[in-house]
């Protein structure tokens, strides 16, 4: 009875606005009619504008992973040397991919819960036997609840020559990502994420300034090419079959979004994060990343306290209040737990959050100082 | 206010059951919660059971062309000698994804409106200058309405030793195709067409005792690789986001399948295709595969009386009497419409089809004999 009373906080799939889920009501359309290349032309325009670029924003279906996927072989051969700036579980998924394609990766690590700087990014430049052909580059990391200064890094990266991939997958839409601006040539995200849509749809925008590179990669790719999307964006299809409900979707979100205004909506995650991070430090419990420089805007992680397993915690706000939270990866499972703040997420949402973690907390026989 | 009349009859996306439409408007759950794999474990049931298969069916966020490269990229390694039987520009593209990756592909032309036979797949088999690794075999060409005899050259390529991969995007769940009985070793498809889903799922099915190939291949792989994905399965989850609306709908549409019972799915579907193409010779229409044998349960090509563009047919079905047909792909441009009865169709929607083609014809001209 209650199974849909759940308040999803996980950081992907994220909770879906009503607008949206009412939009992906529609009957299907056939992908190849004037219909469908109305509808692509004009969410075309509505992701160039939120990615605030001069280029093509592809649509694939696909998750993430996927997207991360698409920019290594697009943009990269075979032995190219790259960077891999490290600071987590899920952006090393991106200099694994790049592996697995035959790249040579260097991988700068940075301790878990830190972040990336320009200048240990400008230091592993300099000092390597030959230069990068890339640098890739996580927008925020959804293991730590960290985000880097994609700015700063950028520009030590653009001075130096080589590409900027970034993997916003989580950071995508809630923290500001402008790509001209900032010379970023590409950033992949989903559609799970602040971007309120079901999973389903990947997305990689590539700044005009960067296809001479698509052009001149070598690695095979035939279901991600860039050069193939591109031909039929320009006539407002895809190449193969779109997710049409999944774009119905997105096309209502971001008329959500627009309508709150992109400036808005990030100062929105800015202020939930503070909720989330005051509430947590007058709880009395220990935030996985203290400094607030670098607390991801999207999602927050917090120190289960001790003598408490993170798997029973998680299980409790599920089972009892009905949150549903995300626990940590590798030698933090257990050990932290994460709760999401992208998308259709509300002050009200966070004071339940804040309230259900006391409860579940208690229930476990934890006693707030 | 008309729009959603619309009578969708292209080759996918397909019609959605109200059931189906109904069970994705559902919230969106945590893919790494209970709740999921719950839903996630009936779903690898039911569809080992609709595949006929022991081994394992993905799951993935792709397009059927995603699901070609799957197979590509985890049964193939670079050089691998490799039959492409083609018979049309669908399953063309098969070759295509192996070529790029860089495998030998030696092409099999079969003209297009015939079906490729055993002798001839025998006949390219033994002449071959090295033993083929692997057939690459179009189920149901999309592009000409034609339908292949798997079965019987499914049993030549065993009786030699190669790899049989399957492409039955356009035909799968219209026509028989039981796995382990005909020893097809994988079998891919999606969720748009006879499976009454929107697009956005790709699957592919391998056979248990294919599996050793998966291990061996070399091609590269991250996004595809069957090996993570196995792993993920056995604890009902996959390695990343999975479109979880579309997997809602897909649980259901699996249900009304069962219900009606397979077997007489199939015979509906050939009953549909039956009752499309006596209409269309009664009415003094050509069909582009005249042999009954060879014609596709799943969708139906009828030439253009000449004089007339198919691109003004279609357009006049769609904008008069709002049912939306497919026209041919290359030579075939113009000269042909196509017309699927794949999914979610009855009876009275091939009624409606065949009138409406006989009005829009004599909207342009063309009188009946």
């Amino acid at each position: 009875m209650f199974a849909e009373k759940e308040l999803l906080l996980v950081p992907g799939p994220t909770p879906i606005p009503p607008q949206v889920q009412r939009a992906m009501v529609r009957a299907v359309i056939n992908h190849r009619s004037p219909a469908y290349e109305e509808l692509f032309a004009r969410l075309q325009e509505k992701l160039r504008r939120i990615f605030a670029v001069t280029g093509e924003v592809f649509v694939f279906p696909a998750s993430g992973t996927g997207m991360l996927e698409a920019m290594v072989v697009n943009f990269l051969s075979p032995n190219d040397p790259v960077l891999m700036v490290s600071v987590g579980w899920f952006g090393d998924r991106f200099g694994e991919i790049a592996e697995r394609f035959g790249a040579k990766v260097t991988w700068l690590k940075v301790e878990w819960g830190k972040a990336a700087t320009p200048e240990l990014v400008a230091e592993a430049m300099d000092k390597a036997p030959q230069p990068f052909k890339a640098v890739l580059l996580t927008h925020n990391e959804t293991s730590t609840a960290v985000v880097n200064p994609v700015r700063e890094i950028a520009k030590v990266v653009k001075e130096r020559g080589a590409l900027l991939l970034v993997d916003s997958v989580s950071g995508f839409g809630a923290m500001p990502l402008p790509m001209d601006e900032w010379r970023i040539d590409a950033v992949a995200t989903a559609s799970q994420k602040a971007l309120m849509t079901p999973p389903g749809i990947g997305l990689v925008a590539v700044r005009e300034a960067a296809w001479e590179a698509v052009k001149q990669a070598q690695m095979p790719r035939y279901y991600w090419d860039f050069r193939l999307a591109r031909e039929f964006q320009r006539r407002h299809q895809n190449p193969y079959t779109p997710p049409v409900t999944l774009l119905f979707g997105l096309d209502a979100a971001l008329d959500l979004i627009f309508a709150e205004g992109v400036e808005t909506v990030f100062e929105r995650h800015r202020r939930l994060r503070n909720l989330l991070r005051d509430g947590i430090r007058e709880m009395g419990l220990e935030l996985f990343v203290p400094d607030d420089a670098i607390a991801s805007c999207s999602l927050t992680a917090i120190k289960v306290p001790e003598g408490i397993h993170g798997g029973d915690l998680i299980r409790q706000l599920r089972q009892r209040y009905r949150v549903e939270v995300a626990g940590g990866q590798e030698h933090l499972r257990g050990k932290i737990i994460r709760i999401s703040h992208m998308g259709w997420v509300h002050e009200s949402d966070i004071l339940l959050a804040l309230t259900a973690l006391r409860h579940a907390l208690q229930d476990l026989g934890w006693r707030a100082r």
